[in-house]
């Protein structure tokens, strides 16, 4: 062993000194994206690009059966198409990237690099939809948009994000609520079981609704800052857009009728949440369903007799059972860079396999969630590690739920509002009016998050946490990415 | 059955009195497409989008398989940094669309939407690469580009259209050779054996190779025009942008050496192939491995005793074995009008299943590549019909491929050769000279397409057949998309 192996020198700032520095240590040193040389976009490297296709997948799968079928839209709109309706306008002209010139010849019109998607897909339903037998239509497309943000973060706020963006077309103002609700549903699944992000779902406020909608549902989730971070939307438009773009269909009795419709969308935010969420002082930690790598075998003291081959072996079985493993033969890097590599990049679950083990009949395993050793016997490893897995992945659920549910606080005067969203959310009683909201943004940065579905169960009082008057409606408030 | 059930109203032009026109006439009818209101783009609809979605899945396992990583890189490019490798830019300036404005703000420098993306990769690749060790890199994206058309068709040539594009970066030349040609053999094999495509692979003459490329390798089909379609490509850059791009790494030795690079790609192109090479007078032919719908079971006289519940049963016994099956059970159009329509979408396998079918234990089977009818025993249809998936799909390409090689003509002069070009491909003796592929140009509007790899094999004279200089090459000449 006479070669001069690479150290490990990578320096993560703690957390609890600076969580943004500590966030944008993690995301750089463990290879998930890079700065682009292009104002706030960012490179999805492999790493942080394998998350994402395996969100959608978990998402795609859901989509499909559920209906939705998957299409693909332009990515430039027309200036004239985007602003036939007017809040949606408002809300997105300010941050539209335009197209101006192509090739040589400069266009009459400018065209939107699309922001979103609902004008184009509204201006080919009027085009598609005739009579009631061709609804509902359920459509989906993964793409990138683009928004032309002044401050941005890697996966938070970026210029150009990938996303998927579900528009649908119904009958009846009772199917598009139910749509609306069950894509919502889809979402909270997802990021729940499978990203292990206990969420708050509910309504949006009229203040914070999506520009056109007459309705919208979030899913928030609550980073170890204790900010609040919008990590997917579903809204029901009612017949806003299918006023505006003339979607008309003839229902069962013959006579004219506009279309509701739907819009929802998760996007490459949910990277952010996850990393937010989970990662420690170590670097990430992945919940094992959407881990790239679940699994990496180190053989220790590899130039002992067996110690290769009993790697070889297990690397097989275990990927033949349908695991993502690894396996590090690196020999131009020590054992504990290898151990402080794998930690960073947040893998679930390390297997040493070294000359003393194998004298055992054992692996020795190391669980990034709770970062404690333990062996485990050689035979069979394949069954005992799907158990391992999803202790693993529950473990990381139960850590994200109890810290949230002890950072949401109930809060019946704006000075416990305001010490509440300092740490977490503030689960308050509120009037209903924006006043109120703009009130508590101008003194605490917080903002409205959602009011939970079921308004009887969290209700606590009648009076308005800000102006006094009368409660209408319980609803979460916190700081936001 | 007093109801009025919807007639069967679709027009095809007969390929041979209009073969642009029964092109146009089968993308819109069957849905796999339709125009956007947005100059030279298209809409991928549910059905075209879903053969897309089956040739990513091929493709992606395969790039995979052999070691590479998917990544996702910014759509907008800074104009300085398109500017670095001259022959690259005079290649795609021309067609660039170019974003000037974000939000209310005026650019100071312009940015590209993506033509394609070796630029920005090799930003990033200066900036990742430090030695040997960090070699090879191979990347891969699948996204949109966009390129500023003239004359647009759905498919084969639109402003913006969908892709992969391989980006790899080595150490060696020869490793970087071996990768651009793997990667041509990855999509042959998805052409032929998954497309049901035969294609010619071969080298690109100097005039036609891509713009920066050293070597630019093609796969070639031909479609039932005789014209070609470049149908993937896969380029060996040397050091081409490496040195325009600072991409230097320390080798083994400890010098300082700029990296070998390639790129490849293939793009919704394929599905304009596989309608152009497979399509008839009733409209497509879908080859088996990626139709969106394999077998559609069709109820006949559905109101009849056991008829309904057969089709279910037989709809969730091939489900359930794998198969993409549809039960078409509307009853708002007529048998006559689904068979019309599911022989339009080109669909594999019918399945009827009426009365009479089922008294004698049968389903009648339609054969959509050869339109004739048989049938099967209902019994362990789902084992048969694996079979029969197989011998559609090796009865399409054995079609296509006949068609090919009988339009494939060895030519000796330049007569012959346009006499060839007005029906299929000329294999031609050629010089090398760009002024013989010029003239040929001028004189028949066909091109150079590619030079099979086994040139002595196909090797017939020593002259070329445009200047009758000695023949250095055997080429393909063709009239192209």
């Amino acid at each position: 062993m006479a070669d001069r192996k690479q150290e490990f020198v990578t320096h993560i700032t703690p957390r609890n000194e600076d969580f943004s520095q500590w966030y944008t240590d993690v995301i750089t040193q463990t290879g998930l994206c890079d700065y682009a040389p292009v104002r706030g976009c960012m490179i999805f490297r492999p790493y942080g690009y394998a998350i994402w296709e395996r969100i959608q997948a978990e998402m795609d799968r859901r989509f499909k059966e559920t209906g939705h079928e998957n299409v693909y839209f332009p990515m430039l709109i027309p200036e004239s198409l985007l602003l036939k309706e007017a809040e949606h306008v408002e809300g997105f002209a300010p941050e539209v990237a335009w197209v101006t010139q192509g090739g040589s010849e400069k266009l009459q019109e400018r065209l939107a690099v699309r922001p979103t998607s609902e004008t184009i897909f509204c201006a080919m339903f009027s085009k598609w939809v005739q009579t009631w037998r061709d609804l509902p239509m359920k459509y989906n497309q993964w793409c990138s948009v683009m928004r032309w943000e002044k401050a941005t973060r890697p996966f938070l706020r970026t210029s150009e994000f990938l996303w998927q963006e579900g528009h649908t077309l119904h009958a009846t103002p009772e199917e598009a609520q139910e749509e609306t609700l069950q894509m919502l549903e889809i979402y909270r699944d997802v990021a729940e079981s499978v990203l292990a992000l206990p969420v708050y779902v509910g309504q949006k406020s009229e203040k914070e609704k999506f520009a056109g909608a007459r309705a919208t549902y979030s899913m928030e989730a609550m980073m170890q800052d204790g900010k609040a971070l919008q990590a997917g939307t579903s809204h029901n438009f009612g017949t806003n857009f299918s006023e505006a773009y003339d979607i008309q269909f003839q229902n069962r009795e013959g006579k004219l009728e506009h279309a509701y419709e739907t819009s929802w969308g998760v996007s490459t935010r949910l990277i952010g949440a996850i990393i937010m969420t989970h990662g420690d002082e170590r670097g990430l930690r992945l919940p094992p369903r959407i881990a790239p790598v679940q699994a990496v075998i180190l053989p220790i003291a590899s130039h002992k007799p067996g110690v290769t081959e009993a790697c070889g072996k297990l690397f097989r079985e275990l990927t033949e059972a349908g695991y993502r493993v690894k396996l590090d033969d690196r020999d131009t890097v020590s054992a504990g860079f290898k151990f402080n590599d794998w930690e960073l990049k947040g893998v679930p679950v390390r297997l040493e396999v070294g000359p003393r083990d194998l004298e055992n009949g054992v692996v020795t395993v190391f669980r990034r969630d709770l970062c404690e050793k333990t062996t485990l016997p050689l035979e069979n490893l394949a069954s005992r590690l799907g158990e391992l897995l999803q202790e693993i992945q529950d473990e990381l659920y139960r850590q994200a739920r109890a810290f949230r549910d002890e950072r949401t606080v109930e809060v019946h005067d704006m000075e416990e509002l305001g010490k509440a969203v300092e740490t977490g959310f503030a689960r308050a009683m509120w009037c209903g009016e924006q006043a109120c909201e703009d009130a508590i943004k101008e003194r605490f940065n917080a903002s409205s998050r959602n009011m939970p579905f079921d308004q009887e169960r969290y209700r606590f009082g009648d009076r308005c946490v800000c102006c006094g008057k009368e409660a209408r409606h319980v609803m979460y408030f916190a700081k936001a990415y």
